[in-house]
């Protein structure tokens, strides 16, 4: 079956609302922008909990950050895991910001569904697709990132996975696909926003840290998302990105992050969503 | 020699200060948000008249239209030619609106800088290095396409040809790249353009036409090319896309353009560029 | 820690000598060119039996095919699961063929390692992290294909995942990666064979058929695949592919196996490799 | 018009017999296979007349050396441009090879005709629609490149463009295209030769040396190329490639083309190709 079949549960044809996700009194994909903030891993408590505050002060919805990190080498730091995920239950506890956070196996969803507020799938996962089954058997709101080499039609079919297993609250998300340009660690392919619009009823946000690769592109990258008519954004915040241990070039610093939420609010305004 | 070399024409080590190409009374890249529109092809005195006027009347800058066409199958329409520079100079005379017009080989540069304001270099001949060459050594600015296959450094330095030959006067353009996706006709990077502000002093444009393959998605991607920061728009409009002779399904109508300029201003506006 | 780094345990440096993976007798590396051949699922015993007995007495070395199935949409057929393994263990009595088969998931690698003898990963799952270390906990040798468009740095360091947690036994699959051409399914990418030979240790084998994705491309690259020094073939074949469940229109049939394997040999020979 | 359209000049349903390419005593596509070796540019008398010296008794049949060198950066070493083709007629006096050479514009068509025995259009050419139309009203056979980043189909309809002309004598070359991978300069797509010996009649041979970038991969990958069934290599040779001007990383040595030519002639036997 094609994604562009008019009985895929995803399609506009079959539903042609727009899908609301609903969490922790935020609606997205209801005409608001909704932003997602923080550090790529969770490293500590203090720099997690900063983070949080910091994020949340400068306006944004949703704390992100992974306690489970797939990485590309086996020495490379892998996440703190279980305890990362506690962490999170803290910065939520203070601030009460959301929390997305990802999800790398099928056995490991009963437990970090405990804690997230939306379960993250990420891009080298989107053809998990035991892990998009056990996603689509929980009622947790599931943000689904696109592959590194996957077409729109194939991400629609593995968000078509999620809600064929009784799980409707998919939130798709662009990160940038691999092409031969070297300037950018990866190239953000922003037209998938009006063709996801078009066949799909699904949110669609963008994360333009993984795109970029490097902090200086990321905040026009962003206002383009908000201008795109994109429903989010997912974006890389640490106080102190040089001794990151993950990603640490493409994450913008908290005071970087105010600056950019200074920058999207006009632009909301003038494509009539709304960011707060 | 790299692109990020210091010693480069096109770096901003060795010219700090942007550039402004200045035509017709128009500045681009002073702050300003440059439009050119018009048909992929120049096909009759009507339809590039009826198509200027209301280019023009919508806000437009400049008339974009091709004589020569580089045609992948032999067996394609390959432009007016010289009868097409003549309706062209005759649309000129008549709406007042600047000429941008594509040049295909360095022996052809002469006749078209005779009618056109800016010399357009296609996608497919950012590497013709004679025709670079010849571009040059003239005094009329150019309007560098990316090729669909290059990187940005080599835009760069394809753009370093025509300065080292004397002209300074000099546009990049975006106009998407070759991925994989398939929705789309071309991935249209619009990183490049954070990028090439930070690398150069030249303006540089979007042509989301080309890109999109697709009028129902030029819009949005319009309104994206705005707000990362680009200094203009190249965008096909044709009074009757479905009788266009080349590349109809990817114009706009000129009521459609009319409501995609309405939509641009407040954009402009948001990140402190100017529209009128 | 970069794939060329001289302290990786898939390097060349830190082991010079050429890993040989000895399984029911074969040893895969040995200056041998090894086949691994079958249907792309298994869907039957009936079919699943024709098939190994056809390869078999062509002189394949080992039976491939799958019964759990990695599926773009949800709706394909999916595989016959458990019963394909038991299939697969009838085949086995009765040819004395060695087994490949995939598995797609960490909970499933005790139950597939009871039938295989060698281990699938497959190219979608290259970078489930969870998997790799699954198959390296264990000790069946594990046949890991690279991604749609993963690197060979990404390849090698997936690699590195399976060893790192004790199981040396590893063969890599190259099968083709995504690009811009149309005319083929992916575009299979002969030069990973010298370059894996120079950086690692590692046997490496190559699909032609998922690359190809039409059957009138696959012997051809089958035989280019000898001559580029890979050390086997992992290739379909279907008694009826017209009727196949999966990938039929690259699945060669057991006569067109049959002439395959006969122009094979004299390239075996001219390039000094065993192909009994 | 498409690529496999049943009226294509270049289309096998047109003309189902093999297109032959004679030149200077040599049949090029006629069940041989022609190796054209020689250094990336032509730097002086003495390289070129050592180089063609050297491939010459290692049993190359033409000699291949570029006086206009197209070149990324306007900083490169641009050719001798004529003293080059001076050079090449030269060594042609001296050796009986036939030379290959580029040419970079249609006004160049004549002068470089006046030389070489086959003219060479670059990949960065393989658009130029001006050189496509020159280069098909002259008599002399045509080696056409694919572009780093053109689809097989894109060939076909450039090699259209020559034929329809009324050129007949078109050789196509392989030589690499641009993808995500990094350890080769380009991915070596040899999927294209059983494509093009099923879709057209015209001859293909393979490029690996631009494709590999790097010396130590040429020989395996110009292995594949006979086995795939290619009609002939176009190979780089310089004799001191530590001090080459262009490409000297991926030229091999006169004692390395040597070695190469004798592990070529039994795969050639294997699969039924004359290699003298």
């Amino acid at each position: 079956m094609k994604a562009d079949n008019k009985r895929m549960l995803v399609g506009r044809e079959r539903k042609p609302a727009d899908t609301v996700v609903r969490v922790n009194g935020i609606a997205i994909g209801e005409g608001t922008f909704t932003v997602m903030a923080g550090p790529c891993a969770v490293e500590s408590l203090e720099q997690t909990l900063e983070t949080a505050r910091r994020v949340k002060k400068a306006g944004a919805h949703l704390l992100r950050g992974g306690a489970f990190k797939p990485r590309t080498s086996p020495y490379s730091f892998q996440g703190l895991g279980s305890k990362g995920l506690e962490i999170l239950t803290r910065a939520k506890k203070e601030t009460g910001l959301a929390i997305v956070t990802e999800v790398m196996s099928a056995e490991d969803v009963p437990m970090v569904a405990l804690v997230a507020d939306i379960l993250q799938i990420g891009a080298r996962n989107m053809q998990n697709f035991n892990l998009l089954d056990a996603c689509g058997r929980q009622s947790k709101p599931v943000l689904l990132k696109r592959g590194l080499m996957s077409t729109i039609e194939e991400l629609l079919l593995s968000a078509e996975y999620i809600l064929s297993r009784g799980n409707p609250h998919v939130i798709l998300c662009e990160r940038g696909v691999r092409t031969f340009e070297k300037y950018t660690r990866n190239t953000l392919d922003l037209s998938i926003v009006p063709v996801v619009k078009k066949l799909s009823h699904l949110p669609i946000i963008v994360d333009p840290s993984h795109a970029a690769g490097i902090r200086d592109y990321v905040p026009a990258l962003s206002r383009a998302s908000v201008a795109v008519g994109a429903d989010g954004l997912l974006v890389e915040v640490h106080p102190r990105p040089e001794r990151a241990k993950c990603d640490g070039s493409q994450s913008l610093t908290p005071d970087g992050f105010d600056r950019l939420m200074k920058t999207l609010r006009p632009i909301a305004r003038a494509v009539g969503k709304k960011l707060r």
